[in-house]
């Protein structure tokens, strides 16, 4: 396969020839930056759609353009397993597939083998693991998995992580930033496609000890990017922040840092506070199937007999579709009928106030104000209490492992 | 509530005030006829999408209006039960709720009582029936039912029907029948709007005699449009076009005929051939949500594994967004992962296929060929076993009363 050469972004303030730092905040870490992929710049900080599929649930390609998405993320492990790697490499490569001609990161499956898969087994070599759909066995190695992501084209690929649970053992905890970072030496010299970027990623656990060692192991191997992982696993969320505290010493200035699986408001706005320039989660398209729609004062509940009779929009702030089309009650009715446009119709509202509250922000750093910014975010927006919220993800965590 | 005034269609060539027969056919009765509403002229024959809760399952106004629909149809007897008519009446009407400004008929709910409602008791005054959501007990009769659609503000409504299965008795049949007659002449009484139009219902099961006896009684009422009911209830095919050859006679050149619950792309062509002018199903896209996409050459089943690997649109002939930017293998794989977009997009492209079907009928019809077109459609499109469709349907109706 033929692989376009990678487009490095030439400017007069780069830092280096992929990623740039166009702004600073004065009293925070947060910053504007701009990261060129061969498939477009990413305006960061940015926050991914998950996609593991190869599709944001009930979404189009037009949808997320129209949402101000500016990339996606999708994921190894499940299009290894359906509709296989090979199947998308013959028709194209993932882009073609999923029509998506925006940029693309792809997870290695990391935390998917984890959390997804079962009777899971690893060793240094690498993962022998069943399919969570069929029970088929199936191996993984960090080369394979910078091979698949190879084939599949993503413009950001991650190197192959071990990602134990956060209440683990230290020793075993241990022994997983160990193979983290033989597996990531391993990806680093496989990987051939001068087009894609390949991340490196932090692991560690709850242990600053483990994630600073993690850190430094990790940054030596010298990777375009990395990401901080093993974290929103269930831990607390102070002890997530002072994880990522621990950690973002260790990262470098010049080269895009990413928060794995973090993407609720008030965690982007905290992870960008922070120095954090990417965001995945599944969260903010995830609610939205719940009926849960984020507003500037908290998720509202839109399944509520409140909504039943009222004519305006869910959020009177909102500029997606669905706020300017639909009445709050029609959407109600929907998700009491379970139609399924309430699905998209919730996840366009849902996605379009992640998008435009990433542009506040972007604002923000760039007119110097973003610790007032943020001051005022969370002083409005009501955050789910901290003991549901961990019930809720428990339960999320436990159905996925069913 | 302020009633808009009905703005008739005033022409040349017309041939009442609100229906115009554009161009007849030389050799068979199929006619181009363009019906006025309140909401803008629906030009003659169409397809109406069924939209039962207030949405067309999966599409937005938007993509209606894309697709080339023209009217679409809801749904009374849902409406009532969720969210209640009186909830939309206050947020200014069914249009306004969902966001349509198009042309919309509402059935009168009159076959929804006798298929999905429970416990359903029929007297003179009206129909006695348990909600097939939450068993809570209620009430309809005529004038309640033109009340309720008044209110809902449709352009197009139904008098109330009895519509018994088709293989009840002589006896039970002909009383529904007479009563059928009763209701519609109350329904007439009754309605008030003068920017509706309000369609009779011809019923008598597959009795050539009582279909000829409720044609006559019907008519004779003389509404602005007549509906045959009481068809595609699980009876062959053969029997269904015979009921409608014995009633079609009954009805009035010159005005519109609308052939209930029928709307498979052979019907449509059978339907016109006969002097239909309005069809309605959810067949199109209850099929294109099982993953069985309309082609030229029939029904294909997306879920076949040859699929996986197909890299071109399922019907390459179509002009619809899903077969323009998605592979007929992205389509498989969104089934078989059970992928929200799924059930979309295969809606969009059945039910394009379906408009564009109306376009290709109505064209021969402009250009005095629609037997031809009929001949070599119905040679080339391949019609479902009649075994498998009857098991097909009846597994449909059984799913509903459960």
């Amino acid at each position: 396969m033929p692989h376009r050469p990678f487009q490095p972004r030439i400017r007069s303030g780069k830092i280096s020839d992929y990623f740039t730092l166009v702004k600073a905040s004065p009293d925070t870490p947060a910053r504007l930056g701009e990261l060129a992929t061969s498939h477009g710049i990413v305006p960061t900080p940015a926050f991914l759609p998950v996609g593991s599929q190869g599709t944001v649930k009930t979404l189009t390609p037009e949808d997320l353009k129209s949402l101000g998405v500016a990339i996606v993320l999708s994921n190894t492990y499940h299009l290894y397993l359906r509709p296989g790697i090979d199947t998308i490499e013959r028709l194209g490569g993932l882009h073609q597939y999923m029509a998506w001609d925006g940029p693309i990161l792809t997870d290695s499956g990391g935390y998917q083998l984890f959390s997804l898969a079962r009777l899971c087994q690893v060793t240094d070599d690498g993962v022998l693991f069943r399919s969570h759909i069929d029970g088929s066995e199936h191996r993984l190695t960090p080369e394979l998995v910078v091979g698949f992501q190879e084939s599949l084209g993503a413009d950001i690929i991650m190197a192959l992580d071990e990602c134990p649970a956060h209440n683990e053992d230290l020793a075993k905890m241990r022994k997983a930033v160990e193979r983290t970072y033989r597996w990531a030496e391993r990806c680093r010299k496989h990987h051939e496609r001068s087009d894609q970027l390949l991340f490196g990623i932090i692991q560690g656990g709850i242990s600053p000890e483990l994630r600073q060692l993690s850190a430094r192991g990790i940054t030596s191997l010298d990777f375009p990017g990395y990401a901080i992982g093993g974290l929103s696993l269930g831990e607390p969320k102070e002890l997530m922040w002072s994880m990522v505290d621990e950690t973002m010493p260790f990262l470098p200035q010049d080269k895009p840092r990413y928060l794995m699986g973090v993407g609720s408001p008030e965690d982007i706005v905290e992870g960008v506070s922070r120095g954090v320039d990417l965001f995945d989660s599944a969260l903010p398209t995830r609610l939205a199937r719940n009926g849960a729609l984020f507003a500037m004062q908290g998720r509202q509940n839109i399944r509520k007999a409140v909504y039943k009779n009222k004519g305006g929009p869910v959020d009177p702030d909102c500029d997606c579709y669905t706020c300017g089309t639909f009445s709050a009650a029609y959407l109600h009715h929907l998700f009491k009928c379970e139609e399924l446009l309430a699905y998209r119709l919730a996840t366009i509202h849902n996605l379009r106030f992640i998008t435009r509250l990433i542009q506040r922000i972007k604002d923000a750093i760039q007119q110097g104000t973003f610790s007032d910014f943020k001051n005022d975010f969370l002083g409005q927006y009501q955050v789910t209490d901290e003991e549901v919220r961990l019930a809720q993800k428990q339960k999320w965590l436990d159905v996925q492992q069913q």
